[in-house]
């Protein structure tokens, strides 16, 4: 390689997370560890009319302002909704219309004139944290990972062996929607029980605004946080008042990581990963969820001395997804 | 290579199955689909003080018998019990003393001079399954497949893109200890409704006996089948009622077959595996029990369209650890 060749083509790498509320790109020089620039524009609430088009146009506008002109070595991309993987297509989202069946890869790969790698936000999360954050042990990686997401759903990834595992439709990774209590509530799949309708933080708010309905000498704490409003009650709220000490909320938010370590008991035991990390709003629940977290795992899980799992604080928070995507890039190099 | 030395070193790989109830040795010329020479003893009943070295010092003379002076290439290894296959450990087996913390590879190693390669007989027989058997698609194999065994235990064993995958302590596939009924009878392992506890086929048949016990009226061929002993009831026999239109029998059966199905969703919901393949004793229990355990997964697995896993039958039978040590000794070609 020349010398004016390798001053006009840094080994750049774009990132692009197209996230449910959330456009961000960045640039990043291989083998860095910081983003060297980055932009990122809310996108919710949305403009009206705002469709998969928009998406696109504003994280393009973003990403060529970040460019300046020059042109990327590699693009990794981490979409905010299911995706065939292999075939680099956006199956759709579920925040924003428009993106059924969308060649997101090739289009990208068609405007930049490089290669281009793409995976949903859970899977590049998981891929961000095993190779930047919380999968990192000594100067190397964890053998095998589970990624999980608690928020406003709860998803999942899987990296086995130091790559993502997307299964055989791309859909691994489903802890979310793992059944652990066939009599609990609706879950938006449509079954019942599932990890997601318990521990999601939506969903584990409106438990406790049920119970709030329900048992009016109860959650004093709570009420107080939302001014006697309850239809203002969010998971953040349960956590502070099971912290300050409420029953109702302490009740409800054990309820709900119950249901979670339960869930990664069982994967636990079918899969034996060396770590779990945890990421999401909800894992800033405090103490008392993450004990409850790591008991329910422990008690669902096969008991032998030789397992040996971690279940950890994620480490990136809400850039993992966009590490995630530099991670995809750098493989393409 | 020379053609003497070709004449004398064919490629032979030796493959030796340890398992609970047989001692197995098969020869087998590398890139073949057929045992070239193969030997089996029975081991149970056990003589009196039978050992791990009465049966190293067993299976070595049946494979002496079977090389009959020449040396294999490699050597595949299925141990029927927990093993650390990166180590080449044998860490115990469940049937014969004297196999804790036995570094079977490297006694196998330093005897024949030659590579060996071991594993537990589910993961062995979950690459036999994928290589020779029911993992096998058009002329090449499935990118993932469980291999789930059902007879005395539930064992299982992962096959992810072509390779075992093992977990970090050697411990992934343990979807008979996934628990599916938290208050269900006590497994084992040492909690309560694991899959194993209800599904296994002792476990099954002593829920049956315990069921004619409590119901006098109940299950007339069933009795029938045991001349009214009810002691005598297995698993075969509550199939067998089953298959004749027994009540009590078919009761029991679909609630064995369900805590399969059950465990299965679960697995399928997380890794999305392209094939399930089902083998061991149980899975003869006929069409109902099949049909059960396909509805259930089916209830139990996240419902998109685009999940295309099929449940199937193993193909190799007892013969699947024996194929995977096979497989194994491939390997390491």
């Amino acid at each position: 390689m020349g010398w004016g060749l390798a001053m006009t083509a840094p080994r750049w790498l774009l990132a692009l997370d197209f996230g449910g509320t959330k456009l961000s790109a960045a640039l990043v020089e291989a083998g860095a560890r910081r983003l060297r620039r980055w932009r990122a524009r809310r996108s919710i609430p949305s403009p009206p009319g705002a469709d998969a088009r928009y998406d696109q146009s504003t994280l393009l506008a973003l990403a060529d302002e970040l460019l300046a002109g020059e042109r990327p070595r590699a693009i990794g991309v981490s979409f905010g909704g299911p995706v065939n993987a292999d075939a680099g297509l956006v199956i759709l989202s579920h925040h924003v219309r428009g993106w059924e069946n969308i060649p997101l890869r090739d289009q990208l790969q068609a405007r930049f004139g490089r290669p281009v790698s793409m995976d949903n936000d859970a899977n590049a999360a998981a891929l961000g944290e095993w190779k930047f954050g919380a999968g990192r042990v000594g100067t190397g990686h964890v053998a095998s990972l589970l990624y999980v997401t608690v928020s406003t759903g709860v998803g999942g990834g899987w990296i086995l062996d130091g790559r993502i595992y997307r299964g055989a439709d791309s859909l691994a990774g489903e802890i979310g929607h793992t059944i652990v209590e066939p009599d609990g509530p609706i879950c938006i799949c449509g079954r019942r029980g599932c990890v997601e309708s318990l521990a999601a933080g939506p969903n584990f708010a409106r438990r406790t605004r049920e119970r709030l309905m329900a048992e009016p000498a109860a959650g004093a704490v709570l009420r107080e946080l939302v001014s006697g409003n309850l239809e203002a009650v969010t998971a953040e709220h349960v956590a502070r008042a099971a912290e300050a000490g409420d029953e109702l909320a302490r009740e409800v938010l054990v309820e709900a990581a119950r249901a979670l370590g339960f869930g990664l008991g069982t994967a636990i035991t079918l899969m034996n990963p060396q770590r779990v990390v945890l990421g999401g709003g909800v894992t800033k629940s405090g103490e008392l969820w993450w004990r409850t977290v790591r008991e329910a795992a422990r008690a669902n899980a096969l008991r032998v001395p030789e397992m040996t799992v971690e279940i950890v604080p994620a480490a990136l928070e809400d850039d993992a997804p966009l590490w995630g995507a530099v991670a995809l890039a750098e493989e393409l190099l």
